[in-house]
């Protein structure tokens, strides 16, 4: 299994309607690319301190699958217009499990 | 259930015995702390220029057993004796899947 993380801040003024729709649009993306075997995402809980503010966890059977969603015309299309407006800085590891 | 995310860039000069060091004392948590529901970690797999260097997914039944996993006393010690030394930076996300 191939498992991709990244974490986000969002920009000053971020709204919660523009973070829902991340959220939405993103999830969307489970129905339109079947090589994605599981996709979690979800607001810090606000339990410790000096977090990131928006994780998502998906995972492949390999890093060619991941490739697939990684380059995904929809993908890229939530990432311009949905994500990338409203980052402030963006964490990401691909690993092997 | 209640996801932990952490993703790690490593100091310059870190050895790779000092990186599998981490891994082997991190592992070993799993042994020690039953509130662990899941616990997946790894080096960054190259594909993507730009990520961080580690990544550790680690899975609880709610916020209450991570706070369990975050405060033991040997995970403590991990991150005094094993990680605190060789980090650069350090993000990270909790929340609820």
């Amino acid at each position: 299994m191939f498992r991709h993380v990244v974490l986000f801040t969002w920009a000053e003024g971020t709204t919660e309607e523009q973070k829902a729709t991340v959220k939405t649009e993103l999830r969307r993306l489970t129905e339109i690319i079947p090589e994605i075997r599981a996709y979690t995402l979800g607001a810090d809980a606000g339990v410790n301190p000096g977090n990131h503010e928006f994780a998502i966890v998906a995972d492949f059977d390999n890093a060619d699958d991941f490739l697939v969603y990684r380059d995904h015309p929809e993908h890229q299309a939530v990432i311009a217009k949905h994500i990338k407006p409203i980052v402030a800085s963006r964490a990401a590891v691909q690993f092997t499990i």
